[in-house]
């Protein structure tokens, strides 16, 4: 983990946040190529969940909603971790992984130790952000933050019933921006954040069909993380046992990656049944139900494949890190699918100075970066340049060199084969194009 | 402004918020076309920010900053509206807007009318959203939402500085994720919310060139409104007069559109001149200046250009809609540009009954869905199914009909001229990637 946010600090994928004025425990903000990273895997996720099916609309809600919704979904009562203060450390503890945590006044000792400690009887605290709405606490409304986007989704289940003509089974998928949690603790890196951005959908069933449907949910989101390339042997599904069930779920699973933490939770599946619609049914007052064309009328059941941009930047920068030797230099690679890279191509006159080259390269880029997201890099030695680029995970790197000049071919260098091939200029643009949409695999997968 | 909140409300770009629970005041959640629309919006500001150009980088700050970020930056001495409270009708009301404001004895009179009301003297009260971060608020630490994306620039300075190897002028675009305000008065739909998404840049140079670069932004962006089809009458650049700048502006320069509320804000660009990195490195003992390879130092000067994506939606939507008569029937059309419009194209088999027709048009429905949002529809008479398409945007349909099946040709529809033309099946992959790159202007802006 150590080599991955170095990396990510060392190449600006992410800083921590405020900086400057000492951090904020676990915030992160993110930088140039992060930000990248996030936007393909946010569009790659759309793409397989809205654009490429007949039976998924997108949803943005809002991140402030109606209280009444956190109350009836069951957060206000019982979104809460247990705590315990010690009265002789001062620190606090979640009670439920004190084997996990450090005596505040023998920092020494071993994690779980609490010999010293003079714990109270665990409370319960509410992992909710609560903020005020109106100009004074005294006569505003207290409000929270969404813990999570789910519930934007079952308030506005009846109005795309309606405006998007659709009948069960379809789904609504809720994409944009972020869901909070007052982690007491948060950490390893962007595992466990307090600010964090979900991808949820919701998708909407005849009850007789939910088993099904949550079989092939979990079947198609397994597809999605090996159709961009994450290992096979990193992956696995785990099924809840019913006693880790949720109190609103019948079946979930968990698709875990292994994480240097180890296996753990990237993406759950939960069959969340017909209890959230039928909580603010009873809660509004409306209806949220679906009346077949024969009059017939009945509560869907839900499947909810649920994930945070966060848990999957960490698993694919994590898959896709590589150190090798080549020749005798060292090099570090990340091998991330080109559908995932955060730039797709590199263009680079092989010397810096050389107006003919750089004429040329000039031209390629700017007629690139009209489609695609591409770096042109003058400066330094051109196998630096490569090292540079392997770096930030960039699958072409097209080079502009004597013979460019003489007959408008390019040197096309490939990431992950070093291979190298010429390319006409005129051809680059559609190669790139199809190069992309090439299927990959890491050649690590083996 | 009624017919295009009636429009969102009806093709579901834009629902009232938190509906079933009785709403909460001016909050939206965005359906299906409205998520597309801003998603095109954001990419479409993306690429030109950031991908077409060599200088700028981007950036997506946590929305939980450090609390001594706002303590810096003024918020939290200045972010303030003057609100008078009436002690008859128990009402508050924004001192400055009184003339706009109803009295609440006498809901009757027409507003600015308190002649009935008991006004205190106005207090300031401070816009951003407070929340507490750990588990209990006695114990745990005030911070913000922050009010606006810029700070989470300028504290970034010196990493973006030191890792994307740049020097002035640069840029860093802050997009990704939501800004909040406890606007005492949000309305007029879209225009004034609590929560919006903001696209903000600060554009860093050397002190002399600020005012060259200031002009340069100004222009930069007027042209881009103009390039994505938006009417240049209803486009104009107002400059601030000294009395209305920020206490941090030296310039500043209102894009403003022709709204139906009448000339309003869409964007602004300011000359914020080194206020916010003087103002962050005295307060954080962090140099944030620039020294060049000579080793001289200065702190840059910041050019600004910030705007929310609702307010382009807004202006976009309000431009783009139209009514009209074609033969005996009316229809609404919006004229989006091709490349801002959230469907590109729709495949309408002419008989959605017809199993040859439908083949086809799943066939290539299929094909193009893989690059492009499109939609397939088979539902209805083709007249009704154009003018479904025609109200949210789609700027092209292809028709499957009977000669389709003989010679593997289909009808493409244009949205604004009604003018059909037929082209091969196998090209029409081709002929939308090149329609929508078309410059567009609109029919109605002569």
């Amino acid at each position: 983990m150590d080599k991955i946010v170095s990396l990510c600090r060392r190449r600006g994928f992410v800083f921590p946040s405020s900086e400057i004025y000492g951090g904020l425990g676990s915030g992160y903000d993110y930088g140039h190529y992060g930000v990248l990273l996030k936007n393909t895997i946010r569009q790659r996720w759309l793409e397989a969940m809205v654009q490429e099916r007949d039976d998924v609309v997108v949803l943005d809600s809002a991140i402030i909603l109606h209280p009444q919704v956190w109350e009836a979904s069951g957060h206000v009562g019982g979104f809460t971790d247990p705590l315990v203060d010690c009265r002789a450390c001062k620190l606090r503890f979640r009670a439920d992984q004190l084997e996990q945590s450090q005596c505040g006044k023998k920092p020494s000792k071993r994690p779980g130790e609490h010999s010293e400690c003079d714990l109270t009887e665990p409370r319960q605290f509410n992992l909710m952000f609560e903020t005020t709405i109106g100009p004074v606490q005294e006569t505003g409304a207290k409000v929270y933050l969404r813990p999570e986007t789910a519930q934007g989704i079952f308030i506005n289940f009846k109005n795309v019933l309606q405006i998007a003509r659709r009948k069960p089974p379809f789904g609504i998928a809720n994409v944009g921006g972020k869901s909070f949690r007052n982690e007491i603790t948060p950490g390893n890196f962007l595992f466990r954040m307090r600010e964090f951005e979900q991808m949820e959908m919701e998708f909407f069933v005849p009850p007789t069909e939910a088993d099904r449907w949550y079989r092939h949910w979990i079947d198609e989101r397994v597809g999605w993380y090996l159709r961009y390339g994450l290992r096979e042997s990193r992956l696995r599904v785990r099924e809840h046992a019913s006693e880790e069930l949720s109190h609103y779920s019948s079946a979930t699973s968990d698709l875990e990656y292994l994480y240097p933490i180890g296996w753990s939770e990237l993406e759950g599946v939960a069959n969340r049944g017909d209890y959230d619609l039928r909580a603010h049914t009873e809660a509004s007052g409306t209806k949220l139900e679906y009346v077949d064309p024969a009059g017939e009328r009945y509560t869907p059941h839900v499947i909810e494949p649920a994930v945070s941009i966060e848990r999957i930047f960490l698993a694919f920068m994590i898959d896709a890190y590589d150190e090798e030797v080549v020749g005798e230099r060292e090099r570090t690679v990340l091998r991330l699918h080109p559908q995932i890279a955060p730039v797709k191509a590199a263009v680079l006159p092989l010397i810096g100075k050389d107006e003919g080259m750089v004429t040329r390269a000039r031209a390629l880029y700017e007629e690139l970066r009209a489609d695609f997201m591409v770096e042109y890099d003058d400066n330094g030695a051109i196998g630096r340049r490569y090292r540079r680029q392997d770096e930030i995970g960039t699958p072409f790197a097209f080079t502009i060199d004597e013979q460019t000049v003489e007959d408008d071919t390019v040197t096309i260098r490939d990431r992950d084969s070093l291979a190298q091939e010429r390319v006409a200029l005129q051809q680059v643009r559609g190669y790139l194009g199809d190069a992309i949409r090439r299927p990959w695999k890491s050649p690590k997968a083996a």
